[in-house]
């Protein structure tokens, strides 16, 4: 037996013999049954080399023989080989290594591993100790019990026609308990017949980008993975200030927008709900221009000092496109959203709507639906305000204690709070974060290319992300990044 | 009490009191504490046009003396509205319906309800009773009590940062059982790191369609839906003829093709494998030409009469993208599939690929790696393929003695089958297919506009889709349906 075939893996792990036959040395490793194993180990040679192009094979019955296996499984493994393209038959010559699998290459010695099993735009590389970051739940709190308990209920009741092919606004039972919670908790005007799930806002975007014309105006701070989704998709976007109060909707009156993507529950990143008389002059802007409004409500439910401010959507159901998901609230890795469309834009957005694929998974939709209508997914929004509610009194907290001079806003509401920095420190501030190994967001990535206000230096803090015994670290290491007071 | 009001659906349900007070007639219905059912109908009474623009509300104090509830919960209330827009609250003038509220259209006497329900481009009228369209499995026979077993040790295993925001390629416990399942039963080269998950095979074409560049081959008899893909990403697609032994890939030899797309296990819809010495052809063009192979597996899994041809994908991993998913062989629902892609295009296509959406559910994930690797799928491939093995049976048996005239081909693998009909007749036998109530698809629609081959009259008939009571009946109609010979 060959030395180098001697010392493999695969030899070592062999269960049955190893056949020496016609220069054919073979090790019927691994799992499966003799004619699998043999093709296993034939492919393996031919691949690695050891079986060079042309290289003609024992005839089928000596390498039987050799191997103490029947004649007709070595005849079946070589006509498969052959209908598989490893090998040739040609009456006269025998059977014999493929030609022109001569050029494949000799196998490496070790497949290069690709790491990415962290997502990188998220994480950064593993000494960042401590994540910031805003946008994600926290991960420990998703109520594995829960969701178990609700999958095995929406298994028993869902009908067979639930695994077919299915409905691209996706399934009725879920659009049902959407439209049922929507209305009580955001004061949506839902019916299930003008809601598609998603799987998430963007994809929510994506859909409208392709069924609405014309420019799309956007707050001048705002999630740039937005923007970039628009760009991409040929849609020009204008940016609107935004101040205290929210977006500056009166910028919109002489704009050629044809819709506004906004967020008015709590303006994402600055963190302040849009104020009355705005959301009034919004609504008025979209009737007079016959615009859409796309409401991005993306943690309406997290609200702490008081009730959250219902849904714009309520005001104008005609012309207002309302977008939420379950990423804040219960998780990302979920990936179910929804749309609520007015009557005029579903069969737009359904034409748009890939028939068959970039669904949400039907067994997530029936187990959500569950979820919703049994009352898990408010007993989880009590719970996890419960917690956000006590870590950003402990950010605040600590700030005031720590960092009196920084200011802290947008804290009514949501996952993430503003810091706002002296002018020119957000760089450094970031830097500085970076090596105490924190991942945090600086303020100037949201803001839009062509804003024509001044920018502001800020960073934007996510409470939600860290593990309970993690989030104390990280806003130790947050205070030691920041500006020192000027004297 | 005014008449409109007191007939009104919401009166009968009142649980609350009804108020009169200053015109305002409020019955507080439904769920929720009283400042929540007093916002809903204060809502609704602006809504249906009840409460006009610019109407005075009473002093908070009057309405809660009405109502029999506190102050403060009215005061809230009527803050809340004004925050929210519907409501406008000036010193000196008191709280009235707000002005732009007026252009909200009356409340329509009922929404229309868009219905939906089944996909329509799969079911058609509900007048079709009987259903032999390919490409559904069963959607009977999904493992619905050890899918939930699944979920269970899934998420009793899963670590926390799966509930975050995850890797673009997929959750690393899937991408290790599918690599284990795809080298085991289909004899495919993978390893985890160069496999993404998609949501189906539609998905990987569309990562890849912006990936690769150049015109895309793929065979003259294809799903038209792939073809549509490509196209509306601005991918030109050029015909490859298709015979019994599958692709004509000598055609590939002048071809400006970058890329070619195959179905090499058994060729879509005509049903043949491609012939080892096609398999090896093509294997030689995409080297000496630099292009790539998309290997589409989409029910290799399903072969009745020996095992199945192993993928191409073996033959050169570098060169050769192999595509597969669940949604023949367990359900569509679910929504995932995968692609293992040469180590040269891992880079370029999570370049493509959305960072944060259009990801599969990781529950999904999760519990599919565990019904991989736990053997489950191996057990329900074994059961349906039972089923399909008798389904066939019975096709053919019954097209023998009742249509001996009609040929039938494509039966040794996958869920369907073509039946060859005389040239000229497949319209007339669609349309009688259809007053019987029969959806089945012809083969005309299959073809690549551009073909230069004759086309061919046929069937594709998918055995997969009817539960097990209805399979005979459809089968009937089919019988019924089809030309009578030649006499």
């Amino acid at each position: 037996m060959a030395d180098s075939w001697a010392n493999s893996e695969e030899a070592a792990g062999s269960e049955g013999g190893a056949a020496a036959g016609a220069d054919l040395y073979l090790a019927l490793a691994g799992g499966g049954g003799r004619r699998t194993r043999l093709m296993s180990a034939l492919r393996e040679a031919i691949r690695s080399g050891r079986l060079a192009p042309g290289t003609r094979l024992p005839p089928y019955r000596s390498l039987a023989a050799d191997l103490g296996i029947a004649r007709n499984t070595v005849a079946a493994a070589y006509a498969e080989l052959v209908e598989e393209g490893w090998l040739t038959a040609r009456q006269g010559s025998g059977t014999r290594v493929a030609r022109r699998t001569a050029a494949m290459p000799v196998e490496r010695s070790a497949p290069t591993p690709i790491d990415r099993t962290a997502h990188p735009a998220r994480l950064g590389p593993s000494r960042l100790r401590h994540d910031l970051q805003p946008s994600s739940p926290n991960a420990a709190a998703f109520p594995r019990a829960d969701w178990v308990a609700s999958t095995r209920r929406a298994m028993a009741a869902a009908p067979n026609d639930a695994f077919g092919v299915g409905d691209p606004r996706g399934r009725p039972e879920l659009r049902h308990a959407v439209a049922e919670y929507l209305s009580r908790a955001r004061g949506v005007r839902a019916d299930p017949g003008r809601i598609v799930i998603t799987t998430g806002f963007a994809h929510g975007l994506h859909l409208l980008a392709d069924a609405l014309d014309g420019p799309i105006a956007m707050e001048a701070y705002s999630l740039p993975y937005h923007r970039e989704l628009l760009r991409d998709k040929g849609v020009r976007t204008l940016p609107i200030s935004v101040d205290t109060h929210g977006a500056v909707v009166d910028e919109l009156r002489d704009s050629p927008a044809r819709a506004v993507l906004l967020t008015p529950a709590h303006q994402y990143p600055t963190g302040g709900p849009l104020h009355p008389e705005r959301r009034v002059a919004v609504v008025d802007w979209i009737r007079s221009t016959e615009a859409f409004l796309l409401e991005d409500d993306y943690d309406g439910e997290f609200r702490y000092d008081r009730e959250p401010v219902g849904a714009l959507q309520g005001l104008d159901p005609d012309r207002i496109v309302y977008l939420g998901s379950v990423s804040k609230s219960l998780s990302p890795a979920l990936r179910v959203g929804w749309m609520v469309l007015p009557d005029t834009l579903v069969d737009r957005v359904l034409a748009v709507k890939e028939d068959r694929e970039m669904w949400v998974s039907v067994i997530a939709e029936l187990t959500l639906a569950d979820f919703l209508s049994g009352g898990a997914y408010d007993r989880h929004l009590r719970r996890t305000r419960i917690t956000y509610r006590r870590r950003r009194a402990l950010l605040v907290e600590t700030l005031a204690r720590r960092a009196p001079h920084i200011r802290v806003t947008g804290i009514a509401a949501g996952l993430h709070a503003v810091l706002e920095l002296p002018t020119g420190t957000e760089e450094s501030t970031l830097r500085a974060a970076r090596r105490l190994g924190l991942a945090v967001d600086g303020l100037h990535r949201y803001r839009h290319p062509d804003a024509t206000t001044p920018a502001r230096d800020g960073l934007v803090i996510g409470y939600g992300t860290p593990a309970d015994h993690a989030f104390g670290p990280a806003l130790e290491a947050l205070c030691a990044a920041l500006p020192q007071p000027d004297r």
